[in-house]
């Protein structure tokens, strides 16, 4: 798991104490204390496994005899009635974590699902997918680990690590150019600039003033394939040194592909993390 | 707003951390601190309206000077184009919530979306849309108040605050009279008693057993059917009182009328809140 | 221990840091760190033993070289004099935690031999005792706890969890039944509704309405037999089904065999959790 | 209000989160939001009222348009059916915030009243009553304001600011002038030193030691009348320079003056804050 | 304020916490709860103000009738009796948050007064002088505000915004080369890459590899320049695109100007945030 | 370690949370999960190490197989070049817990640097050294424990435990008799009362007053003298008992034998915790 541990429980902890609150009336109640069993997870539909560690914590925090035998990894794909864990502690842990683990492996897993799905759209053209700042209050981190998972790169994960000129900020500037020279001037000299542009007049007016990534937003494609090109023209003049060109805005399955055969390189798309689906998995605890 | 201001803002302040960290870098470099403007919410689809004042807590949060005009409340349907409310505040306060606002106001429009929907289809009938906790982390009470929002109803919240006998319960029990008889014993006296049930034999069991809601879990419509005759003729044996049916279980917006028309009194659907489809809802700031 | 683990640990967590802060003066100044040594926990007064398991934490999250054998538990009687368990670990932190120890075992101990004089006090009669919600803040849950471990039932844990129609309530939707069906309408399905009552007009206009419970506030014992009659009769109407009858309102233990005797069928008594005379129960460390 | 704003604020969220959960089923079904009514504080019993300015902090928490007229002030002492404060406000607010509100000021009071008792069973005396640290989990600061508001006085808050010699830690160094010498020479310069002694042998080795204040661990009154003649000499020989003598150990309102007329200076007694009778105080809301 | 108001509310608080704890045992004996007066706070050393209005902050969050007249702002030099701000509140609470205020305000001067000296000896050369991760922990956000006070650049912020290969990273890769191009292609594409050299054979592996920036690890003057020279005529074959240089590494007051005349870009310092000598303000508060 | 764990804890989190964010774009993308190596933190330069359990402590919260072998504790003086332990760990997490490690444990050893020297320099006199409250948010308990890891000793933590009357505080009750007689009313029987003085008039008042701690603030040596002798005087006339003197004030390295050969008992410096140059300790990791 490469997520902080701290954040990974914070997370848990607030889940659990959202679905347990003071007891659980049903088990504690009728499940002896000393019970043990077994339970598996199981996939009920075709994707991308995504939180699986994360889960198996959920039963960890509750239980320190709990323990499990994992078949498959973040990443893997799985299909309908494939195995992806056996798990085995005390019937009142399982039975008690069984939802929390539940709503995360899925949300994390439907994440990866459609970035993987969009992977594999654009697959042999230039473009990366990458993720926005759409996000769900408190997931933040963990959706953007799924959709690595799911092969997809991380746009920027907040607003102090990367600078971004929209439309507001090169008004209050007076223009792309001097947006761009002014924020320089006192930017960190780890942060990159993205400039946002709404038309080939704009694009170049980033280029020229020397933009990390030029963000394309809303564009049509024969827009964007025109900005490719004179990217790409600025970048042969230049040693090979050109910015990365990113599409935004309303980007589905059905437009994806012909979005990444414009040149762009990264294709940013929200809905990876504002419209989950989530995946079906199932829990079954042995009787 | 119902929900409790102290929920409200913990998950606000939590969002706002997640997405400005410390310090918004394009923002706070290019916006003079005085700069003053206004902005709209709009819909870009149809769908209900909900969280609009958490939306608009958070630019309160941010800048004590900010104020709107709201023109929608929580539960209207909208069209796109239309104008939800007017903000005016500082700039750099208005960009800097920008996101986070969106991120919560959209998506809790999309559970009460889809929730109208169900309610929709099932309208005429004697059901009632009914939650679950399959919800996300951190999110759940907000979720829940955008399903009433929707028109639907709330099942339970956590653990502690109703009890449902599952097949591990029961079992471990030795069936459902002992189980309903040994859990009576002690449950608090404010706690409703959910039984779920497989089968029609399970249903009768529960029925003598005098549970106070009856889940019909993944059975079809005519076993359904047969259930709410059972229950109904309990219900005349005994003054009108007799247990609610809940039906729950894989319920899709195609099955959800024939599910409707079999008597249950509840439906629940687990993907109004783990499966959110955010609703376009834009913020366009004035220059 | 029932109570989730992470709500116990957050009270001995407070705990501590109230009771230590930065240092234990003395002990650090005087103890050795390698010093071990044993205690033991004895009663010196006759109750009900609650908190062992809590009281043991205390040390456990001190010292993870702490143990301890345990002679009784949480429900059992001890007379002045009974061990309760030996202790055994590093003296600086045996020291360190004996307060905050001592603390929740005396106080949830006395909550529950108070509970449990109640409980006798009744017995034979068909009534059970309730808590309240007159608890002390942050203690809720583990007050609620110990009633139960001195035989008492929960009452609602929190304004979520249960409905309950006061006069205001009542008067704002202009009498019983109208607030009855108004409330019914939107409450989710797995909630009970209480209806308090002052005189039996009342009483017999919440039957009417279908309330799940009734609560009888402050009335005397005639009255209250009256009620008793009233709801049992309407219970041979119904097929057995009829709503529970609370008394409630300054029952001592003096006046709580009367109430008992009257038929209904929960005595809820404030002062179980917010007049806790503490248990006295002695930590004595070897040396 | 002397106790720091943030912990008092800490305490109330703590139980208004305790007390409301997710939401007031019952006050937001039932209570229009713009609905604004009055209520009043009365004393039902006779008493020192304490923590009147916390109780109505739990209503400005929740309602930014609430106010009040407050008719007494912390360390008055009231009759019953005398009117504390008169609250007006949203009539959602009062509701959901009045068990809080009282929960906190019915445990002060009781406290301060207990207290208050105490000073005047020792008055003429030259003995101060004082509190101990056996208090409630997270409610220490206020119960020991609570003890001044009486006319008590605070023993040390917590084991950082004050030094007391228990015989595990006197055994460790061989003996109470050894303990003394050893702990003074790391000892801050403003933390006081006291010394638990179990006769008169050991009262004589803690004044030779030094000691600032000697503890007289359940003595009987002639052996506390013979320390305080000792003590005296001590003072007489030294230009008035004396320890001084706490008594300490199961003291009762029945026992207490014949302890205070022994001539000690501090009686401190745990059941002030461990074992409080709750002062009973109603909240009457305005139809 | 640059800075989130959650972020330094939190560290006021936490500041407030540790220094006031439950109450200000002479404050609150000795001055009347509504005495007023003013204060004054003033430079007595030369120096940049940093933290003004974090300051500032401490006496509104403790009194909300709390008023000042700001004299200077951030970033301004201030002579020895300067006064740079004059505040009027009630009493008791410019006695409280005196020290907490001075605390903050002498510190984060502290941090921009040896940054403005620093940039002042890099004056007339192509250097900026930037901070590194080098903080107090806690005081991260706020010691590099300050550094941008005193006109220094920020280096990243933390692990997660801005990748930097160090020898343990290139060694696991097999040199520069192959760890610049392994950690390419899963970096988010808003990340700078920064690569740790120690030799001239190394930076020009960096530069080949791609790297943004390249930090020059305790080189020597003559090596830095021969560095700034290969980038240089690796910038002038690429249309002007070549990485920043960062030189690193116990650079002192004395050797920082023959540092800056290599022709580096950054000058990386951690000193100005690890051993900061605060710069001596008083507050006065008037009898 | 003395400190409480959960102080210690709560820190470390705070710091690897500042440090690491949501990942650590180099480590997690170039390190192997599974890669193990070793560690060394080493002098580079003579002080008094302070904080190595800390420092160690970072790596036992992020890695639970990791170990260390300790060869110096804290209070230790090292030689540069020196030594301190040998460290045993995943690759990943060496590298994640570096940099908080050493920023805990350069700071807190150059702090008991600074007091060690200043320890050395009153070596033969009668008087001690003490920290202040001018310390950094969050830090202060580690701090005043690095002050007496150096040899000095604590003043007061904070305004809860112990009284200061300065100015204000006195004219607020016309004087030093009237204010001491005062305060002394109402202090608990365990706090230390010190009285602030600016001369030899102010002296002879609080001795006579009965204070128990006298502050010389900045006083000049001959006044300092004479206020000693006084001090002496009177405690000659008590059979010894006496106040302690504490002189405080801009007190530096250069000044600081002087104060000390005057007799006054206690020496206060702010300096040593809020101008802290950080002991220089590096951390080599193996390849």
């Amino acid at each position: 798991m490469v997520l902080p541990q701290f954040y990974v429980d914070d997370v848990i902890r607030t889940a659990l104490k959202e679905d347990i609150n003071y007891l659980d009336t049903t088990t504690d109640l009728m499940i002896p204390e000393e019970a043990r069993t077994t339970a598996r997870f199981m996939a009920k539909a075709e994707g991308v496994v995504c939180g699986l560690e994360i889960a198996l914590r959920v039963f960890t925090l509750l239980d320190n005899t709990f323990s499990a035998r994992v078949l498959v990894k973040d990443g893997d794909t799985v299909r309908p009635g494939e195995l992806l864990a056996e798990l085995e502690g005390r019937t009142r842990f399982l039975l008690k974590g069984e939802r929390t683990a539940l709503n995360l492996l899925q949300h994390l897993s439907g994440v990866a699902t459609a970035t993987r799905r969009a992977v594999d759209i654009v697959k042999g053209t230039d473009a990366s997918i990458a993720d926005t700042r759409k996000t769900l209050p408190g997931l933040r981190a963990m959706q953007k680990y799924a959709v690595t998972v799911g092969g997809g790169r991380n746009h920027r994960f907040n607003l102090s690590d990367g600078a971004m000129l929209k439309d507001n900020h090169i008004d209050a500037a007076g223009g792309i150019p001097a947006a761009v020279s002014m924020i320089r001037e006192k930017l960190g000299h780890m942060v990159k600039l993205e400039v946002e542009t709404r038309n080939l007049e704009e694009v170049e007016q980033a280029l020229k003033a020397g933009a990390d990534v030029i963000m394309l937003d809303n564009m049509d494609c024969p827009a964007m394939k025109q900005a490719a090109e004179l990217c790409r023209a600025a970048g042969r003049a230049n040693g090979g040194h050109r910015p990365l060109l990113e599409a935004s805005g309303g980007i589905t399955d059905e437009t994806l592909r012909a979005v990444a055969e414009t040149g762009v390189d990264i294709i940013s798309i929200g809905a990876l993390t504002h419209s989950v689906k989530a995946l079906d998995i199932s829990m079954k605890i042995a009787k």
